[in-house]
């Protein structure tokens, strides 16, 4: 399984834009092969930083998302919004250990 | 390296109450040894929904900082504030990959 941890921070004056544009990718993307959950969430400490946590069933499947027709032109509408600090950054994820 | 992925539901009436506490105990984790990061956030779909992404240096110092005493507290006041659905999971991490 794979784990991807991206970031993006925004002005503040385009984070509800943002938020709704993370939103339909996320519901868009959930439903694509191997993709096993994909979460967007605004953190609570810095103003305008929006997480993206993504699991996938495999590496090739993340990078057949990341080639969809879609996603540059949303990479490009983030950093058309004043989006700063993107990064996605995958791992390969060991067993579930159950934490609490 | 070790990834975390939790998360909480609270009822609407509490989440800003949520949302401060969870802040707290971010910048509070942030000084412990092992860890690495640890970023709370709020999910953009489903009301009231949060998200801790952590990352230690191994599972030892992770096993350590939920041993401590204000962590089980911390458990049971979302707990009391209608918490619901809450689990962490964590996973030993490969190399980062640089997606984008």
């Amino acid at each position: 399984m794979i784990i991807s941890l991206g970031y993006v921070t925004v002005p503040a004056e385009h984070a509800d834009q943002v938020s709704q544009m993370l939103s339909g990718l996320a519901a868009q993307t959930r439903t694509e092969p191997g993709c096993i959950d994909y979460r967007v969430s605004r953190d609570l400490e810095v103003p305008g930083r929006f997480s993206l946590v993504e699991t996938w069933a495999g590496l090739e499947q993340m990078q057949t998302h990341l080639a969809l027709p879609h996603i540059g032109p949303a990479v490009e509408a983030l950093m058309n919004l004043g989006g700063q600090h993107l990064s996605v950054t995958a791992y390969e994820a060991g067993e579930a250990m159950s934490m609490l």
